[in-house]
């Protein structure tokens, strides 16, 4: 029978075969598909989400300004590779003004549940913590508290409600580019208090023996929640970031059932070992079609670029079965 | 008529009158009160936390072992200052027990709300977080959930629901000796889910100019809470630790209405100064009469003993009048 | 009216027309224009320093020898584009060559003043310091005293007096690869003795948040000195060197009248991107037309090859009236 | 005369004829001769060894998997230039299964000494040491005792006995980066045991001025011994790694005669500058022949590819006359 | 029947009593029993070996001059308590003198075996290695071969051959401060070349989470190797260094039977805490008597004084199974 | 004849005997001479300059605040031991107020030159720096322009001009506590701008191995200038500040005569290991008879206290001739 997603049909969804080589993401053949030149006067555009909608596509991109501060903008597009960008950035409404402020945000992740799309990212508030917004139309942006204190960053909601409480997971850090990082998994009745926070995954060895991050919204199937993740290891010339695949527990969530020894993706490209910051691959969103198990991966690229890469549920799944940690 | 303690009258506290200098704190003239003697086998007791109760007082002490393992024992006393500590480590009894382990604890904080003696102390789980448990009669103890995420030390609480949710104080850090620290103050409507985070207080300058971080549990008076804090100095040879006074607004405790900037204790006496530590004071409880206005502060020096000084509500609230930041 | 740079004509001056789009500076098309194969046996040549003079061009160039030990060469065009470039190292002569010797030299500046042409440089005096020279031709070199004392970086002399005073901007650094570093203004009525040491600016935000620099010798106009330096952004794979652009007072250089929160130039070419320090664009000079406003700046790319690009007076004042720190 | 190589005859090896420019060492036109294709599901292919015998040639590869992990990979070829490496790592069978373990080896040498190939590697035993194998054919591997003690890397031994004991050059190290580095000498009666250990050259200037390590197996001539090795510089970007030449004693081997003050070989084409670790030659291999003194060098470039330059015997004396340390 | 130290008798070795406490090892009333003022113009003396002798009691002692460079001090005691000390440093012969020079030396072991009192230390040679040298008499000493290759700390030899081979515990480490270490055995069958190195043990948790170092020379009792050795536990004020114990296989002493989770001695005495280097104990030697199972044990206190501690065989195996690692 | 003091007679300057030992300084039997309680809440004086005066003497002091801020007090005596301090901190009045702003003061050294007392200190201006000023009368105090750009501390003027300008040692650092530092020379027209730098001495070994200080003004003798200054050692738990002595040569003084090997004192009184900064020695001041060679040196102990000792220039100069570098 193998691995089903469970979820939407998404038959238009941006979509080349597979080439003939084993790798188990392949690139989209005219990456980047978003740079600079979408927003007037930005640095750079990356690590962004996208969501299908009832008009194709919409999403949320981290666009860098010429003062190298982070913003976030939304987009549409018709058939999810060619964008507009609007060229003002989001400002959210907050009821509480003077204090769930927005100073810089990076790295949204966007996912709908129950009845609106919500909106995590990378939130400064004395340090970097994770910011809650959300929006139904991708015009007007309501923003939160922010769910944790800080210091941490890549904060991902699970797509619907586990055992009756919004679920996300994050990545604790410290107040700098953080040399260690555990992904955990926590809980919240009202998406402002969040507690019941569990260990979900450490880093090992390799591409993700110096930390590991949640990457898209986890995408639900027949065996678990398919997540994937980053993760990055030191090289005596930095930090490079990859990315592998974890398969979790569907009720248990910070139950990992098979993780990938390898990576999926990792910098090989011109446009990912070249640019603001060489060697990063970083994803964010991922659609995907419950049909054909078709999975569609927006990643950042050399925090410069966006690009595209695809796989399918089952790629990814038998890729699990081979390379994972036993 | 000056600063009113709200609370409970404790005319039998220990106390010694203050000696003929402008100190805004006195220490005991025989301290230090419990050394590494009170338990078989530790190699040190300091940074614990004692309350009143009706038999005279209780408490929590941190008791390393001779292998530096962080644990907390439980301990009784009529006066405040003659200790009879448990020689086992308190274990505690969790509903989750694969999730709420404990491996190790240390600086705690015990408060009385409601119904119960709440603890909260410093739990290692992937890191350093804030471990929350509760006990009756300081012979069983029950854990409830980490309340944040790692990286996080001296959670705590205060000892009323504010605006009718727990709140309570932490700093949060990263997993090593963190070379920074600002107090936040959160919420949470069931001591299990917290969220509403607010900035409190960032270091300054000297004494206070690396870190701060909540020490014994905020005392509620007439002008606000007024909450003893240590501050954190990095000289060529390390941290020094030392101890300032903050008046907070009531309802909105993270509102700062006076801040000392000048510390109201520091390390000078030979156990204070040399030790497992060297330059270590660590204010983690205070017990205080109504009536009088008198507290008496139990402090932690040099990692090693526990100590006691005394002052008074009115004492501290001219000290800030005359030494705040403006 | 506008602004007015208030010196030589330079009509003649390598130009080319803004592209069709609203960056304030842009690059020479055949760039680069200094490659290692100049000087035989270089490793490398960039920031380095050109003038107008009677001849055409005289230049100051860094080139950095197959040991990786950092030397000075003089060099001649006709164009400013075309660059013969001496074979043979800068040797300076020197009063006092016990005291005054050369180790080696990086990133000069050069500027005629009253009567000569004045060379600033880093030189290497038991840490890197200011080392000054000047030249009448380009041909015989004079070493004079060390400006500053151990350790500073970036010294750039003012084109006049000021007040009656030699004036120059350096970066107070330490003796490694500094991860601080503002602008300070110096006066000195002898070029040997300097003094009256101001502020003049500090490290910001985004691309400017880890450090700043003067780059070329101030360009002075009607409203004022027309400064681009350098600032340094510490990704997590190292520093990324961009420019902008600020106005200092006419007689007191130290207020800081405008500073562009935009940087004007970023790297983003191959030639910027990759070579012995990826991601560096380091002005060093610029030649400009006080009739047209026009503007060449030579910069350094990537540590390895030397660049030009160009701009306006009119076009960097607007600019800074738009993109400024209010 | 000049400079004789002492050793085989090996008139095919693979060779292209100097460039008309004064480069002591010049690639490969068709660079690089291996990527990460020649072995299924690696990440790349770098840092590896290579001998002639009697099939043409063989060689021991560094090859990194997908998980990021150091293996050592057995291949042949005819022409030294298109290469079969095996798909399956090798196994190395050790009479001390218990200790000898090999959990990841990197950066190997190959060396024939008396009667077998000498195999030495970076070994992963509770830190990073010299591993030491043997094989007769390439296709059996066995594993003798770790030579020295954790923390060393680049061990390279001498082709031949010297006053009667095995010879090998290592750099000690640290656990992980390693910000400095010297070359040593050691001696061994049995491959077993290692002593009379000699201090043989250290960190010096520019591109040197970090760490040194040897390269390739020395090589053997009338002068002396002819050593290729690699030098580190420290950029704010982090290490870049280029190659050097040094003659040492014949009989007292660590005494440098002379020692190149210019590198001979530094990272400077793309497939140089851009990869898994940017900016990075590592020679790792030569092969010789002793009737035209042309040297054919095996080097990975980028930690990700392995590529091929050429000298001559010869060129490298010349160019140590005219550019070494004196 | 219970441990029985196989050896030599010593009914005459320095002894007192256990006081009425549960500690394992006990000081020396009269501590310390040598200070700086037993070598005129030393700045300490710590760090140092004793062996009794047929005169009694002989050692070597590492005394800093007031350059604060680390010497060795030969010196003699009738009863091991009150020392002359030789007021002139060792200078030891060397067959190689071009090689094995002496620099410094410090923390020196001595032992006998089979023919002459061997000595080993921490040596300079392009960093520090373990010296190897010997003497008959303690008057002429005699310099072989550094045992191993930089970097590496506290080389302590087995009191006989194992296996047919000179033994030796050490601790590998970096070039400064070292903020790791774990002990490894090596073999030699000639003193001179050293290999077949072993992992013993790496640091654990608490007192001796940082690292850990072999102490005194292996005691052979009838249960196995009794180790003394040193635990480094690192705070927010820099190292503090502890002693644990250990019981090695008599045959494959790389294998570990038991080892101590809480320490046997921690700095807790003025002359221990306060120092030029505070809060370190830091044992070198022990003498013992097979009969009594008395083992009195030297050791340097805060880097500055030699004292003395007390302990018997018997009760170091009852603490060792009570309170190991299981 | 031996070494003679050039200037002031004294004959009533503090004065103790030296003991029977060899030590070349010794201190005073009853120091600590100031501590905190000289001045209302301060948290410790040291690091204080004193000069003979027709008074008696006068000084400035360095007074932390209980803020932990570091302020300058001037004070007087009669007899240099008892002092009367200003409770009040110094004000400088300056003619630049805008500019030579006093945030914070520390290490002061007070000179008579000419007509006037300089005092120097270390001055807060967007980093440490050398602040200059003067009095008359220790009553008004007139602040003049810093001498140096950041980052500099130790600043210590010659009691004359030399060569008809005024000269000062400095020794630049970084923006922190500086595991650096040299000392270098500097030399005025008009105690305003400063040039002819020079260097004068490097750390070397032990306990001067991090990084060297002048230490009081130099004294004029028939030798050289008698340079007291402070060396620092780091240990694995900070930094030790000990002290030496070096003859400088008095046309050129940056030409060092000798320069002692051995510390002439360091820290191991309990008032000198223990207190906010362990370990700590720092002169700051000495007072000299011509007649005798008697000196008095002022020097800070444990960043806490002000202690005395002695010597004579006798004494030092014999010093020198045994223990110096050759």
């Amino acid at each position: 029978m193998g691995i089903r997603i469970i979820g939407q049909k998404l038959p238009d969804l941006p979509w080349e075969e597979r080439p003939g080589n084993d790798d188990p993401v392949w690139r989209y053949t005219k990456n980047p598909i978003i740079t600079r030149e979408a927003i007037k006067g930005a640095n750079s555009i990356f690590n962004s989400a996208v969501v299908a909608d009832k008009n194709g596509y919409s999403g949320v991109f981290r666009a860098d300004t010429k003062e190298l501060i982070m913003q976030l903008h939304a987009g549409r597009s018709r058939d999810g590779l060619s964008w507009k960008i609007d060229q003002k950035r989001i400002e959210f409404q907050s009821e509480e003004p003077e204090i769930s402020y927005f100073i810089y945000g990076y790295d949204p992740r966007v996912v709908w549940i129950e009845d609106r799309y919500y909106i995590t990212w990378c939130n400064g508030y004395y340090g970097p913590t994770i910011g809650v917004g959300y929006t139904y139309d991708f015009k007007n942006f309501y923003q939160l508290e922010n769910a944790f204190l800080p210091f941490n960053r890549n904060g991902v909601l699970f797509p619907r409600k586990i055992n009756g409480k919004f679920a996300m997971l994050s990545r604790p850090s410290d107040n700098g580019h953080t040399p260690f990082g555990d992904i955990f998994y926590s809980e919240s009745p009202d998406m402002i208090h969040w507690g019941c926070h569990r260990h979900v995954m450490s880093p090992t060895t390799g591409w993700q023996s110096t930390k590991v991050g949640a990457g898209p919204v986890p995408i639900e199937t027949s065996e678990g929640w398919l997540l994937i993740y980053h993760g990055v290891w030191t090289s005596c010339n930095g930090f490079v970031y990859s990315a592998g695949v974890a398969l979790l527990d569907l009720e248990k969530p910070w139950k990992v059932i098979k993780r990938s020894k390898h990576y999926i993706l990792n910098p090989r490209m011109l446009y990912e070992n070249v640019g603001d910051v060489p060697n990063v691959i970083f994803p964010c969103a991922s659609i995907q079609d419950a049909d054909t198990g078709r999975i569609a991966i927006y990643y950042g690229a050399a925090d410069t670029v966006t690009a595209l890469a695809f796989t399918t549920a089952g790629v990814l799944y038998d890729f699990l079965e081979e390379f994972s940690y036993r």
